[in-house]
């Protein structure tokens, strides 16, 4: 790093709807990450981003300095295909499990760096802690060893992936600076493309459990996603999907992890079913192999193979009992009818009271906690009936979370709902 | 303060274009004082604001609010009315010095709170800090025994009006975010307005040494800032004055002193008296004497007492020799012909290059250094002709402050410069 800026220089040229240089955006991340640009600066620059916005070069560049921040990995050693899969986030999105291994199974190493949950959606390492003795930390070296080995690995992103990401998120999260389609998207494809894999499949989620309500908005993240990924080198696609209603029947941890080995057993939901093998075959078709049926290997066990040695590799025990709410109370259906609306982010917001997810980082979650729907939209219902079953280890939780379902559910009298397509586009 | 809100609510809503409420402003004012709100925050703000506006009841609600953060004078027990003038800043602006006296020779009182320089344009209390013994800071007791008894006083104001503009205003600086009107003029008047006076004259200057280079910009930060002192109750005026070219013929400290005793003994350059007589005109017709003769009270010496009355009780000595500067230079004019350009920031770079100004709050100034001019744009000069003198105690300046001057100086073989009237517009 050669060549040296002025902070209140560079925020101008971004306020006035200037493009900030190569050197200039090398400089700025460079310079934040070590702290001589202070907090209240990178924060009115954030805003100014946000409304004024950054072209694909800026962009592209902004996630370049942040991979150059910290470390970056590399699987070439492995001698095969790598795949990637990330989703921006929903309710009941337990999908990275049965995925992960699923793809193993052809081959192709699966280096599924995680995170936790924040808020109404969930974490897949929270979910996979409830298997007892499944460890999230792991050392490069064991990691690489068991893409190796196993072929998958679902674990938390060590702290040399992207340092600059994590300050810049902590302070966009305190800033109103969350919500801006070129941060976003730099900051997931920074850590993307840092874990070193070959290809990548996004699932950018749309509706009210989703970080993007509004189907363009959604569309212009993936589409931003999908360049940076392409400049990259990294081959990347993304699926539009639906998230009005929660996926599959639970939004929990255990209960999730329960529903993603009813899967791999060749059962489960339709639409966990559909999205994991939908997904499955995108992975696969990036990593050259269009031929591979990977609904096939659901319902023939080899998934479950290597979703026990997965699991067992990380000192769980795939074989144990989850842990279980010590209590429940049941939601019932007010009428009769046909089940036209079931609120994702009202499920998701009463899984996380209930204690599924944790207001601040430093929180613990209960295991068993969360929701268990028995109808999903277009069932036809009878007044009286079960619709959920609201699980937490702490009764006293339980009248928050009513609260937050008070509007989720919609039943009309007569008349059928129209159907929804589960997966609303794909953008490559 | 009942009202409690969170500051990323309040960021969102500016972010978002929407409307803050006055509990919601009066709550961000008072939360960033006390440090409920941080910095980063703040410059986020700060930043939506500048992009995206606020609305005449927000800007006057955030200039009340930043009022009600300290104290708030009050002169009624003076039993005459007050009027105060404030510029937004310029090359050779030293208007405060003569035409303070000179309204109070009216049995108007001027408390006349000021600041120091920064960066190219010069502060009054800097200029008046050259006059042996003066002293700028008086209590709150001291500057009222004067008024009553001089009827004019110039000094610092105390740190008890509007400490949440202080904080603010240190936070724009390194966050980009000065060049926001609503920002400015809530800054100006909320010092204005706390300070007390009953009527307020604002000279917005307009050109390449002022703060706004462009007419329309000029013209909203007047606009903007008669509105707010009309709402908070101030009779308020504005002239809109060019500062394409420096005011009268010196730049500095002590120069300027010598300059404004000549305009208080009759004399002195052309624009300085227009600009002083004009300004005095708008505060005595606001505080209700439309017949009262300014220009006339330069003339017989009357408004000459009152400076020397109003020296004489801040400590200082009216009569002693001000301070020369060391070393001086000269500039010659490279060709025959009509001065066209004499660029008002060229020359007000090289008087803060010579030591007149400062570049960081806590230097010092030099009292003799700046620039004195020997012809104002439209002179006939001569190759050779002295231009100007540059004026230093400290002679390795010179070649930075020549370097200012390098493209200041426009000579024009033939034909005249079109006149360019000092005063462009009232707004009131």
């Amino acid at each position: 790093m050669t060549e040296n800026f002025d902070a209140v220089d560079i925020i101008r040229i971004k306020r006035d709807r200037g493009t900030l240089s190569p050197a200039q955006i090398d400089w700025t991340i460079d310079a934040y990450t070590r702290g001589a640009i202070a907090d209240e600066q990178m924060a009115a620059l954030n805003m100014a981003i946000l409304l004024n916005g950054m072209d694909r070069a800026e962009i592209s560049r902004w996630t370049a300095a942040m991979i150059a921040s910290g470390e970056r990995m590399d699987f070439s050693a492995l001698g095969k295909a790598t795949s990637d899969k990330h989703s921006t986030g929903g309710v009941g999105d337990k999908i990275t499990l049965p995925l992960a291994p699923l793809v193993a199974v052809f081959g192709v190493a699966v280096p599924q760096l995680s995170g936790r949950g924040l808020g109404h959606t969930g974490g897949t390492l929270d979910k996979l802690e409830s298997i007892p003795g499944w460890r999230a930390q792991l050392s490069n070296d064991e990691m690489m060893a068991q893409l190796a080995d196993v072929g998958a690995v679902i674990c938390a992103a060590g702290a040399g992936l992207a340092p600059a990401d994590k300050k810049l998120y902590a302070l966009r999260d305190v800033t109103g600076t969350v919500e801006a389609i070129p941060l976003i998207a730099s900051s997931i494809m920074s850590k993307k493309i840092a874990e070193g894999t070959g290809s990548l499949v996004l699932d950018v989620k749309v509706g009210s459990g989703a970080f993007m309500k509004d189907e363009a908005q959604a569309r212009e993240l993936a589409e931003t996603m999908v360049a940076l990924g392409t400049d990259a080198g990294v081959k990347t696609v993304a699926l539009l999907t639906n998230m009005s209603t929660p996926l599959g029947l639970t939004a929990g941890n255990a209960i999730e992890v329960e529903e993603s080995v009813e899967v791999l057993a060749g059962g489960g939901p339709d639409d966990v079913v559909e999205l994991t093998v939908r997904l499955a075959q995108e992975m696969l078709s990036s990593a050259g192999m269009n031929d591979a049926d990977p609904a096939q290997a659901l319902r023939d066990g080899r998934a479950m193979d290597v979703w026990n040695r997965m699991i067992e590799a990380q000192g769980g025990d795939p074989r144990a009992a989850l842990p279980v709410a010590k209590e429940s109370e049941t939601v019932y259906a007010p009428a009769d009818g046909v089940l036209v609306e079931l609120d994702a982010l009202a499920v998701g917001v009463a899984a996380w009271r209930l204690g599924a997810g944790r207001a601040r980082k430093e929180d613990a979650v209960q295991a068993g906690a969360g929701v268990r729907l028995h109808a999903k939209p277009g069932a036809h219902v009878r007044a009286g009936e079960p619709l959920m079953t609201l699980l937490t280890d702490t009764p006293e939780k339980f009248a928050r979370a009513r609260e937050a379902l008070e509007t989720a559910v919609v039943i009309a009298p007569d008349g059928s709902r129209p159907s929804q397509q589960l997966i609303i586009d794909r953008i490559a």
